[in-house]
């Protein structure tokens, strides 16, 4: 199914404009990774930032572990990866939303006493002053997310918006 | 463990050489998202690329949401990401291919009336024209995938092969 | 909640410095992935790194197969993606580990015949000569890990650390 697909690409390192792709000036480091320190049950926060107040990385401080937001530094092209896993129980529905709209959601299991981890990654146009953050979309009574690294929340900065002339 | 490991990092920003590391000039943009509009239900196309259909980015249109293909537009580094949800069924298997062989495979449950998301993540070289898509590689009766962002599909150029010289 | 919360983006490409983000010169290309030839069980190597043996990329050489460890060649911001998948078994927990401290976690399975894939994706800072692996953290005696693209291993740099002086 290959053919005439593709895009020139570029002349050289300074800024030869590519046809149909916006190429990106030299990209600044945006990246954080949280988890959560103590194991989260009695989930009745629906609507509310899931707080992962574990702070491994944060560069660019764009993730305030108080509130459970991420402020988006600058616009451009950015990777989402977050896990939740369950300890034992059910699991809730975690979503990760941008200004409130959902972005990529998790479901980690509706058995009693089953051990799962599922994921909500996602690749996403930000711009800058926009907000992430994960929060729980529907619950059952014995919800609980698991501590210890089994579950956590990554965004990184791939690639930045910006001029093209030089 | 570690010791006289590593490679020299570069001296500058215009490219001179790293010993054992190809450097790579400006990215340009390519990236997308697609999720699934409607529950799919009934899944006995496998081998056809599994479309989704709905589409948040697609910057340098390297998808297809008529065809569910992803043509690489230039050369380069590629990072994919899916997750694949099951709803209140078994899940079916579904792999990402390129080219028409396996990249990575979701295995989200062979249980009955469980809920379960699977990812399947890698980065992958991939060569101008190249085609990435994702099928269904096994089935059950009862299969579905489930829409609302609980099932997405991902694709971004991480860095892009080209001339090294300035 | 936005408001005055954002950095100001570069004015050119060649590094005038971005305000609290350390800003990244060329970004030369480290990645691997790796995956397993053959269903794995019987694994009472906890704490031994768990050796993705059939590699598909290595672009840098930083990932060893005989001892499946990965060696940051370069100091910068790390991808790192995991998929464990179990095989009609219960599953592991296998966790990935910086230097001996866990950086991200998997928890597929404790019901006994139920296939299940879960991930391990987090976003890291390493110093050139960090080594990164796989471990089983925790065991059940029919543990079994599936191959055939079923579990993969795969770290990107997403940018390097450097001199931000031009």
């Amino acid at each position: 199914m290959a053919g005439v697909c593709c895009i020139t690409p570029p002349q050289d390192e300074r800024g030869y404009s590519l046809k149909g792709v916006k190429r990106s000036p030299v990209v600044p480091k945006v990246a954080f990774t949280a988890t959560i320190s103590n194991t989260l049950s009695g989930l009745n926060n629906l609507g509310q930032p899931l707080v992962f107040d574990d702070v491994h990385l944060n560069i660019g401080n764009g993730y305030n572990k108080q509130s459970g937001l991420f402020l988006a530094p600058v616009s451009g092209l950015y990777l989402i990866l977050m896990t939740i896993s369950t300890d034992y129980s059910t699991g809730p529905d975690v979503v990760v939303v941008r200004n409130g709209s959902r972005l990529c959601a998790t479901i980690p299991s509706m058995n009693d006493h089953l051990y799962a981890g599922s994921p909500c990654n996602v690749i996403v146009q930000l711009m800058q002053g926009d907000e992430v953050w994960a929060k729980v979309y529907s619950r059952f009574a014995t919800d609980r997310i698991r501590d210890g690294m089994w579950s956590t929340f990554s965004v990184a900065l791939l690639s930045m918006d910006g001029s093209t002339s030089s």
